[in-house]
């Protein structure tokens, strides 16, 4: 087994990162694997913001994760930075393996280095599992995540 | 009493902003509105990226409430934009009044314009009024917030 690498996402990782996006018992309700046009127009999006950090991990050639780390600019707590992490993907065979783990801890030191004093992030109610994983990693579940769909 | 005006925060509002951000529960323990230093320094990093909107409602010259909204661009749901909603603060003598329902309409309106699909935010588990005030306005508490502090 290769080494793990966590880089950068470029146009090519499209397909798969989107394949990670559908895989998911919500996603699979909400993403369009068969057409990559949005995908790629928001790729452009992305990439056009030196706030937004789009990561593929990816071993022996094969995209096997992916976050987005966003970097949040702000007045409060004394003019602090914080980031969030969202659409935190991990490959079907790679679960139980770490590789979660390895990326929120990517996640977490990419945050310092940016000079972020605090990490935030939701998570659907209904997975617990990812609950307890992100309570093992040391974050506190504070807060309440509200949404609404425009 | 003049018409409520919101717009985007300039320099000269910093001390008005900290000030709200200080006189709150949570904030009175986080701020330091006597150095108003780091918060102007902030202050270019939000103004530095057009996805930061820090935003001031004003009235008979007087800042009565602030809000930012950040537009988050990705590949999730089918590359849809989605915003976030931070730091939203009411003066003591305007709480009851409609504005904090003014101001987040406003964002919700914005966050609309600039094409995304959804809207989120967070709010410690302390506020209680504050859950039952944002979903009054139509948002789901469908999420867990959780936070870790660097």
């Amino acid at each position: 087994m290769g080494d793990l690498e966590i880089r950068r996402a470029v146009v090519e990782d499209v397909p798969a990162i989107v394949a990670l996006l559908a895989d998911d018992p919500l996603g699979a309700q909400r993403e369009s694997p068969d057409d990559l046009t949005p995908y790629l127009a928001a790729l452009g999006r992305v990439d056009s913001d030196p706030n937004q950090h789009l990561m593929v991990a990816v071993r022996d050639d094969r995209i096997i994760g992916t976050l987005q780390l966003t970097i949040i600019p702000g007045l409060s707590r004394m003019g602090a930075n914080r980031s969030i992490i969202e659409g935190v993907r991990i490959h079907a065979e790679e679960r139980g393996s770490g590789l979660g783990t390895q990326l929120i801890e990517w996640a977490i030191d990419e945050s310092r280095r940016l000079d972020c004093q605090l990490v935030q992030l939701t998570s659907d109610i209904s997975r617990t599992d990812a609950h307890r994983f992100y309570e093992r990693l040391g974050f506190e579940a504070s807060h309440v995540g509200f949404k609404i769909r425009l």
